[in-house]
């Protein structure tokens, strides 16, 4: 008899994990399902498409059903998984029409993801605040804005707060972000850096407010503004960036063991504390490389990688998942932000002492034109000299970078090794002196 | 009595080290000498100002006076070096008057780089065939283009070759590139790899010639053309790119030790075996870090990394160097191409047994628009699963790829640890799946 393998969820980990499950296992019986009219897309391009640098929402679709027919993957759309039964090793489902079916499986992989959270604040209930999660979402706003809004307010300075802020600058909208924290991008840069960034947005006609709750949802029943401090903002788009919560209702129901980071809990390969119960992706804690802690790191390459080791595991197959390093980037504007690794006040915060090293060049040789600048910030444990983390700004080739320092940190690499690294260079490309380089001389000053 | 150090050599190298001598100790004398009239300008830089990349040469001066004032640098412009007496730590030095020089020293560093070489081809003697070192032969090729010149030979398809074959063809020469190996780029590219950039190359109007030797130089007293593959090729340019030599001859006459890669041996502080002389750049051999061989790396990066070592310690300081991977890009029209570490070829050739992941991706997701093409190559050894090279052509984002891969190889990284590496994705940027952990998986599948 083939084997039974039901997935919970049809996005970044849910497609990869079945994937990967079919590549194991060629005659499992695969299903994956999602409450969603879409399966299988790059929520990561929401904004993006909304910002109208992809050409529509549908294209954002990567897995599209020819797929799903190739691979002998059977997909479910608009279906909830409203039960799991660990003991009968069940899956009770149910469509948009109501019609309920109880799948039974051999290996079950929980990729429910993780939902929008917004925070208890007065008028939470009214009508029309915003989040961006899903194309349906991305296609809410982007009517409102054909049907003539021109202002928003984005509550929340994280990644997708910022992204959705420039999409809707871009689109025109006259646009402020409300953020609690006294910086943005509180969870990928340190202060110092973030305050490039904000200045900017700023630059671009971005408001942006820091150090600033919303205290209250304006509006009869739907919401026409805010207060944030002690300020009103009225505004015709009210998006909601606050962060996401790991999506563990029904793992949780089913007797599933939560991590103390409020995602479920998994072995190196993916596996719960349940015997044949995989998770991945948003709803997962995964141990920090670094830290050796568990952390919710919540991003699509994670995701995908965490699936991939899920998807074997679950077909029997064999394959573990080391961890996170929390590598991350984006685009706003035409400056490219990224991380690996943990900031100096995580670092701070895990407990160890670092030293910094810090640089600004430029991405190509003063004497070659077109060169843009470039900021990177490389945090360094003391005793060891081990990088533990980077963040760089640049207006090209952070991507990359940031993966250069990845390896190195996923390889240990010390930043006396760094400062020794064999680099290249042409006078189109770089500098002679990889800035990365520099920045490992910086710290090395301070050890 | 403060420190006398004497450089021999004031281009990458020189300028290096004499930089890093003076931060090592602030009271040394130091004089850096160069046989042309201008010092501490980026050689690397003259195929792309003659290309008309760069506004003038003299852009590419990267050191000017007042640098070497600022770091009280003595420099002798249009002097050679004639003798170096070991015994009494003294250099014969002469200026273009025929002024002649004895200078004491109490440190000497020889950055006497490498000269374009051209085989003993029957008409060799003949004026005008033009080699592309300098910024007097950028400016003389420049010139012969500002009056009239419309063809163009390139004899030899290395780095130097095809980035002078472009910007000939970019000025609007008619330009062939003759090569006697059977492929482009041999000594960075495996025949596979350069195919590609063989048939861009073509594309772009460049007409290449390969497993072709030059037979002889035409003309009567001036060169007016080539036999090459048995055909005669006229050209108003007849450019010898054939590669370049280690300058050690005053080196050897001072009875310094020569390697078997011709270049100049050097302990790990770039002491050469007499002591109290040491050596940087295009003359010295280094150690490859795969193959734990001597190799003449020749390029920009490692010269600068090898003279700093060889400053610090001329001062009195201490610092080592680990060796080379040979970590090389370059830009031809708008293809990237990037090397670390050993081709298939050379790993073959050191005796390695290896396996390769090659993938061909793109540097963006499908969905997002101005995505360019890459391909990768990975070289992978068997035993121990390790990578040991790497090879690189795309549109874009090469360069960090080489270096990201560079420090793995450093921290002697396996394919299975790439194939699980942590990486960062924004749809702006890159795809989800990084190509360089594609390459690994496909490698894996060999193992």
């Amino acid at each position: 008899m083939p084997r039974r393998i039901v997935i919970i969820g049809a996005h970044a980990a849910g497609v990869d994990a079945a994937s990967a499950a079919r590549k194991t296992d060629r005659t499992a019986e695969i299903t994956l399902m999602t409450k969603q009219k879409h399966a299988g897309y790059s929520p990561c391009g929401i904004p993006f498409a909304l910002g109208g640098h992809i050409p529509s929402f549908e294209k954002l679709i990567v897995f599209s059903p020819p797929y799903f027919r190739m691979m002998k993957l059977r997909l479910m759309l608009e279906t909830t998984a409203t039960n799991i039964d660990t003991k009968n090793k069940t899956v009770e489902t149910e469509d948009k029409t109501g019609r309920q079916e109880t799948l039974q499986y051999d290996s079950l992989i929980i990729a429910t993801g993780a939902f929008p959270f917004i925070p208890p604040i007065k008028g939470r209930e009214k009508q029309g605040i915003q989040v961006l999660r899903t194309i349906e979402d991305g296609k809410k706003i982007d009517e409102a804005i054909n049907n003539g809004a021109i202002s928003a307010v984005v509550m929340g300075a994280g990644l997708i707060g910022l992204e959705t802020a420039v999409a809707l600058q871009e689109r025109g909208l006259r646009t402020t972000v409300v953020e609690l924290l006294p910086q943005i991008l509180p969870a990928m840069l340190d202060a110092d850096m973030a305050k490039n960034v904000q200045e900017m947005l700023e630059e671009k006609g971005i408001n942006i407010m820091v150090s600033n709750g919303v205290e209250e949802f304006l509006g009869t029943d739907r919401v026409t503004g805010i207060i944030a401090g002690g300020e009103q903002i009225s505004a015709d788009l009210i998006v909601a960036a606050f962060g996401i919560r790991a999506n563990t209702e029904l793992a949780k129901k089913a007797g599933i063991a939560i991590g103390e980071t409020r995602g479920i809990k998994t072995s190196m390969r993916m596996e719960t504390n349940v015997e044949d119960v995989y998770a991945a992706g948003d709803c997962v804690e995964s141990i920090n490389m670094v830290t050796q802690r568990p952390t919710l790191c919540q991003l699509g390459t994670a995701a995908v990688r965490q699936a991939k080791v899920a998807g074997i595991n679950a077909a029997g197959g064999y394959a573990i998942f080391h961890g996170v390093l929390g590598s991350a980037v984006t685009k706003l504007f035409d400056t490219e932000i990224g991380v690996t690794g943990l900031t100096e006040f995580f670092a701070k915060k895990a407990g160890l002492e670092t030293v910094i090293g810090k640089i600004t060049s430029k991405t190509r040789p003063e004497y070659y034109p077109g060169g843009l600048p470039i900021k990177i910030k490389l945090v360094v444990e003391k005793e060891s000299q081990r990088i533990v983390g980077a963040q760089i700004i640049g207006g090209e080739q952070v991507t990359q970078r940031i993966h250069a320092l990845s390896f190195a940190m996923q390889k240990q690499m010390t930043v006396r090794e760094l400062a020794k690294a064999d680099t290249a260079y042409a006078p189109p490309l770089n500098e002679t002196w990889e800035p990365m380089v520099l920045a490992a001389e910086m710290a090395l000053r301070k050890l």
